[in-house]
């Protein structure tokens, strides 16, 4: 006789979902809600007998906000986006069962931390893994700002092209490789974490000769350190600096900060002011921490060169005329830093196993630490 | 008595301009024609008294090829740009007196070498200047080709931010830099020149670990040389390979070869069929390497992932309508490759430099050896 194989995970599954409709044994497994399908891929690390899991279906489509409360109640684990408010009301109707949230972001802005350490929930997050993905984008900003993309390819969609003859200075913008004028290069880093520093890595084999980031106020500086990344990549130099000298000096800054309140609009006019008329600026952080007003007006007036952004203040309510979307020289991108397929089944997967190890009291792969 | 400083240049050249008025002897100064305004930075490097200069006075506008006719004759050098033919009626029309042609291009497909090299008339170039900033821009294409900067700007350009909302996958793209998923990244150069060896030097830090490239058929494969490249880089290999190995292995193909008739659309529909539907083509060479049609099928049909191109076979007159245009992975420039004003400059400089020094019989920084 022949026979379907199935796998002992599956004769288990079945099993569960026949008891599953027995009654009270239901409730010896913890419940999770998952606010957005996480793909074909990644779905199944979910699919467990020993797990009463709650899933919004939808992956293109958030659930919303009354679909979480109501399912929420009860909840031993909440799987999040960057896009959920975890907050007291949710934290209350979830009950005194939560013992884990897990956001599918780096950033967690949108949870309230020193509520959820009070209460002792355990918080997941996804740093490290999107690291790359962040960094190639700001690379790629930085050159796009620099090389007039957006009005080059506007030329060529909008049929100019064979009305645009070549003459040897057209569509010249500013150079970020060394090259015979300028021999050395500095970037700037607002913020030098982990993204700054794979970004900075990229930046080498441009020519890149110094770096200058500015740090948190609140850590002493350590030169010794500098002097060993400065080594490690071959820089001439590498400087913890204060904010003005990062803008009169660089080539180009990178703004790579967290986006907690302090920092809204650490990229103000008088630090616009003080850049380099060829200098670009990168934003692939959040939106707060730049002057969208102040930037549209410097790019207006030419007090730099172009911007690269991946984030804009109010996002994603950011409409055709928005003044950085109507800048020739602003590139705007529609937070997409951490899109690539890698990574983003990356962060699902491990968003997915920090649930998973907080609601079964098992290690979780990044936890943040709430009591700091 | 005060006089307003004059420099002994200044002087002579007023003098010479006064002789210029006096007949036969100004014969002895050799004439030299100049087909554009290279700027207010390169233009006073031709502005000698030893030299009669017959420059065309716009930068942005092209002398036409009746005006180049008309000025040639009894020219000892002319400075072209890539779109001026240099050909038996232009080399016949100059006449005996001509030495030397200057062109501000590394490129040189529009000039005749094999007749220069029978009529003895030197040829100047502009290699090397311009090598990272295309190799820049190479880096660039492929960023973007991966990361669907034609649709994602696209979205922020016409108003759609705010009813696109974020899901997990949405815009995703391969990543070019290694993960946790691809852990090794091959890149493929069709031609391994001076910009090929430069891009893959900024590919190392996003975690490139093979190398694979096509050679001159005529030359002999140099695996003791591979192998110096690939320790230089760290990387696990650097190997030449035939078409196809390179078409099927690489995650990413450059196009970084001459524009030679025996090399017109080395990437083809065959070439193409074999990439894998990940991978992204990067043309920043010449458009002729390039069937459009087969890209544009293999785009529209995606059989690959993307194309960044910064030449387009048949260009400029390359309308909104073309196919590769048309196309929302397919990201084309206006041959901008080597707009950089440090570059640009270098570029125009360097042609003035190649065109004294064969005029007066000097060395010129950068001759083709025209017998090859």
């Amino acid at each position: 006789m022949t026979v379907a194989p199935t796998s002992a995970q599956s004769l288990a599954r079945r099993l569960a979902s026949v008891t599953a409709h027995l009654g009270p044994s239901t409730m010896s497994r913890p419940k999770v809600v998952v606010v957005r399908s996480l793909g074909p891929d990644v779905m199944p690390l979910l699919d467990r007998p020993d797990l009463d899991l709650v899933s919004w279906p939808h992956e293109t489509k958030a659930c919303g906000r009354q679909w979480l409360l109501e399912n929420i109640p009860g909840a031993t684990g909440v799987l999040v986006m960057l896009q959920d408010k975890v907050d007291a009301e949710l934290l209350d109707t979830a009950g005194p069962n939560l013992r884990v949230v897990s956001t599918m972001s780096v950033g967690y802005e949108h949870v309230d931390v020193q509520r959820l350490s009070q209460r002792g929930i355990k918080l997941g997050y996804t740093p490290d893994v999107l690291t790359d993905a962040v960094a190639d984008i700001s690379v790629m900003l930085a050159l796009m700002a620099g090389r007039n993309v957006g009005e080059t390819t506007a030329i060529v969609r909008d049929g100019e092209w064979p009305t645009s003859p070549w003459s040897p200075f057209a569509f010249c913008g500013p150079q970020l490789s060394a090259n015979w004028i300028h021999t050395t290069r500095t970037v700037g880093f607002i913020g030098f974490g982990r993204i700054a520093r794979a970004t900075l890595a990229r930046l080498i084999p441009f020519g890149f000769t110094h770096c200058l980031y500015t740090g948190n106020p609140s850590s002493p500086a350590n030169p010794t350190l500098d002097a060993d990344v400065a080594k490690q990549y071959g820089l001439g130099s590498v400087r913890r600096v204060q904010l003005d000298e990062l803008a009169r000096e660089s080539d180009v800054v990178f703004v790579l900060a967290p986006g907690t309140p302090s920092l809204r609009h650490i990229v103000d006019e008088a630090f616009l002011r003080q850049m380099k008329k060829t200098a670009v600026l990168v934003n692939t952080a959040r939106g707060s921490l730049v002057d969208s007003d102040a930037l549209a007006r410097a790019l207006r007036e030419r007090w730099i060169w172009g911007a690269g952004l991946d984030v804009v203040e109010g996002e994603p309510n950011i409409t055709a005329e928005h003044p950085l979307v109507k800048e020739p020289r602003c590139i705007v991108l529609p937070h997409i830093g951490s899109a690539t397929t890698e990574t983003r089944l990356g962060m699902a997967t491990m968003a997915v196993k920090n649930l998973l190890g907080g609601v079964f009291d098992e290690p979780m792969p990044e936890e943040l630490n709430t009591a700091q």
